[in-house]
């Protein structure tokens, strides 16, 4: 069972910018509309956990429903699925040892965890085993970054590094226990 | 001519850890003594450009001089370089554009610019052209950021990625203007 971050961020750390926009993650020329490894990503983990901002976001885009997989929303306030969403996503809510356990008793091992707060939330609590992640490289100065305070420092090994659309380099990390 | 920074920050973008400290950048073990690179870049600049905070971080540490090239000091209060200093160590005064002009006009094209406070004010004006950074596979969860507030983003272009000592990745990126 694992618990997996994949997300881009800029070269400073930024998941969204000073404006919650994520247009610059799109500014790379990319003809041959590369996924960027997204597609495979998705067939290896089982489901997704994001925090309600993240699926509000994703609503939002003028794009079909991306995942292929079961969505665990985390929100203690939602009460209802989004219309026409009922067999894609779940709501959880509670601690968040509870809702893993939750979801991986329901026969989902790997998930992918998405979102800033989200990851943050995680990441506190020493939740994520593994992460890849896409470094765009711009200087956003400002905006969400993607992580957060910790009370301790946590040690990961890196794993792989790979440029993509000879332009943005991805890499994937091991939490070290 | 070029503005050149090369560091290395954690993998959430910190040179110094909540302590000030950067004993976890020598946290991964490095039997062969590898220098990660250090060398090779020394003898491609002509000169360095640091802030005062980092000539006394750098004179704190308990080894030999680490510069083959001449080391100019930011500080508009320092009015003596320290003793035995005197012909690695000159201290320069004004607006970046200036001290940069001077430094170039004495011959120094290719500069080194390290420290987290004066590559912060190079990059708000714009005037750095590369940066060779190495990540460090922690999450430190605070401390000194490498990267500060722009009032707009800068693009880079992504050069070259490298694994050293089989556990840290070193990238370089250009400025694009």
């Amino acid at each position: 069972m694992s618990n997996i971050v994949y997300i881009a961020t800029s070269l400073d750390g930024y998941i969204a910018d000073k404006a919650g926009s994520i247009d610059w993650l799109h500014a790379i020329p990319n003809p041959e509309g590369s996924d960027l490894g997204f597609g495979a990503f998705i067939d290896r983990i089982d489901a997704l956990i994001m925090g309600r901002n993240t699926l509000d976001m994703v609503l939002s885009f003028d794009i079909d429903w991306p995942y292929s997989k079961p969505v665990f929303v985390l929100s203690n306030t939602m009460t209802e699925v989004p219309e026409g969403y009922e067999d894609k996503v779940f709501l959880v809510k509670g601690s968040l040892e509870k809702v893993i356990k939750q979801i991986n008793d329901q026969g989902y091992q790997d998930l992918y965890i998405d979102g800033g707060i989200t990851i943050q939330n995680f990441l506190k609590q020493d939740l994520i085993d593994e992460m890849i992640i896409t470094t765009i490289p711009v200087l956003l100065g400002g905006g969400a970054p993607l992580f957060g305070d910790l009370a301790s420092p946590l040690q990961f090994k890196h794993i792989k590094s790979e440029k993509l659309i000879d332009a943005i380099v991805q890499n994937q990390y091991l939490r070290v226990r």
